[in-house]
């Protein structure tokens, strides 16, 4: 086998090698069954062990209490863009758009009812905007917040205090780092950054806000329909949400929240420091105080140094480093499941190419 | 490892030996990219090929030519139950309910908008009427028929001329054996059957029909959205694709479509003559122009006797027999990656069950 590379890919991404070998290991005979996890059914004992494990590891480490209900479904954040104002917009909802992914949810939500941005910032979001800036209406259904933008290397570092129940699109940060789970009325999350792979979204979701939902729209899409059978109404994605058991074990097992939280902060510091270190290389667009620790996003001096540098990456086993088709430069993600080691890697590369170009 | 055992579950279900092998060793290091599969980037060259290569596959075998799309999404059968009214019912739609899962699908659909049973079949559905017993209403935007009824163990055998676009769930017997795919506006199936682990989704839409969609919903229930975008308009599930694309080439590489099917129903004839032969202890109480070759459902003289067929079954290396909860009995699934072997040794436990208990 060859040697494992530095995955930075923003999502689908890498995942802990334990749990890839796990995977393999079981494949084929899954705890003595005779079978792979993915040929039990959804409502046999081997997979409901599974499905109530990951629950009850999730509960642990976001600080979920039983007033919540956690529901493991499929249709990304992108279904949950337009799921989301489909239960629970009623009059109308204001949403905090500080990058792409919250403007498309924003457009999914004003084909559904009366949502509008209550941030009004110009593209390319360099920024986010502090807590008093978030204004609501009166008799708004909920706040929507992007609390990372993968795309503009932007994260809420803190929260606002709405006066109504705030929903976060956590996809690309979630258990990152310590949250007060509480303050959301509802959070949910794409796996395929920090939990698993691609086709699995985590919705988490309090009771008194699932209460207020409508009740006039196709049964699948109702989150209370899910809710009222443990998240098995239909057949889950079972070898995604296996998967995730396994990060979330493995999570646990490294110290938990905080320890991820840590190991995520001195990731990005040492990053960043590289980026500043060399202003005649490479620079980082977004401002200090809204910088993200998951994904860093930077520029070279022009476009064709933004291409070499990627291209000379992936020869030193440095891969998914190109920044988003929307705009362009460089992105290294940093996920839970990037090592330490792989952005030692990815630092050590970026002085040698400064040293080379400058 | 333990020996694998014989697999008769309902979905998910038993996956072809070859394809979890390769998952395995393909586990931590995709082709020499140094990252599984599922780490790679949806965007990336490596997916691609996978998922295009699994396109070509279905279309091959299912015999699609480029007047339609093929999509590979998110939300299973019970997700479409919504988002094919959503998209297609305009005035009034057609329901042939056979079963259990029709009768879900027009419920979503009666949500929707004017839907209506055009059969009107007794509970326990112990037949499919014939092609004339299904009458459209004038102007009616589809007829809707479930394929196979997993539950009741029925198939159509006889596909009805619709006058109007023929709406199909297929997903427990899609590519089972060779139909004529240009006779369905639309062909729909969850993975986990046939073709795959759960989470993964199939659409077959012809390009004319798709055209007719609405576009007053929201983005993502557009299947017209993901047509503009070969599927990838939001992350797929990629590691459910990747599998597909291993169920797909292993049938390819048994023979195809005619070889599966010829297998398939000489693992029907098996098991059916195995029943018939022991009226005094199995009673299949579908009729016999009905039966599916896909889920074979039969009662013993008692709910006692049932139960401990299934336990002695599981007992010899036998599960997934049970019925399903909402119809009691037992139920063995003969989905293509059930082997002829498997077959064997449930007619072989079955001979010997009836021996000691007639």
């Amino acid at each position: 086998m060859s040697e494992r590379v530095h995955n930075f890919n923003a999502g689908p991404s890498a995942l802990p090698r334990v749990v890839l070998e796990q995977a393999r290991d079981e494949m084929l005979d899954f705890e003595g069954t005779g079978m792979s996890i993915m040929e039990h059914s959804h409502r046999g004992a081997a997979y409901e062990r599974v499905h109530n494990e990951a629950e009850a590891l999730l509960r642990e480490l976001l600080g979920i209490d039983p007033s919540s209900v956690v529901l493991f479904l499929q249709g990304g954040a992108s279904g949950a863009f337009a799921t989301v104002p489909m239960n629970f917009l009623r009059g109308c909802a204001d949403y905090a758009v500080t990058g792409g992914w919250g403007e498309k949810a924003l457009a999914e939500a004003q084909i559904v009812g009366d949502a509008r941005d209550c941030l009004g910032m110009q593209r390319r979001y360099m920024h986010v905007p502090p807590p008093a800036a978030h204004t609501v209406r009166p008799g708004s259904s909920y706040l929507h917040i992007t609390t990372n933008n993968t795309l503009e290397g932007t994260q809420y570092h803190r929260f606002p205090d709405a006066p109504v129940p705030l929903v976060a699109d956590m996809s690309s940060d979630i258990l990152s780092r310590r949250v007060d789970a509480s303050r959301f009325a509802m959070i949910y999350a794409g796996a395929q950054k920090n939990l698993g792979p691609s086709g699995l979204t985590v919705f988490v979701i309090q009771r008194a806000f699932l209460d207020t939902a409508r009740t006039d729209l196709p049964v699948i899409f109702r989150f209370a329909t899910h809710a009222a059978q443990q998240g098995l109404y239909h057949t889950p994605p079972t070898f995604a949400v296996y998967l995730m058991r396994g990060v979330l074990r493995w999570m646990k097992a490294l110290g938990g929240v905080d320890v991820v939280e840590a190991r995520n902060d001195e990731k990005a510091r040492v990053l960043y420091a590289a980026i500043d270190d060399r202003p005649d290389v490479y620079r980082c667009p977004v401002e200090p105080a809204s910088r993200s620790r998951m994904n860093v996003v930077f520029y070279l001096p022009s476009t064709d140094l933004d291409e070499r540098f990627v291209k000379e990456a992936k020869g030193a086993g440095i891969v998914g480093v190109k920044g988003h088709r929307s705009v362009g430069g460089v992105r290294a993600s940093l996920y839970n499941a990037v090592e330490p080691s792989d952005v030692a890697a990815l630092v050590e590369f970026m002085k040698d190419f400064a040293g080379r170009v400058a």
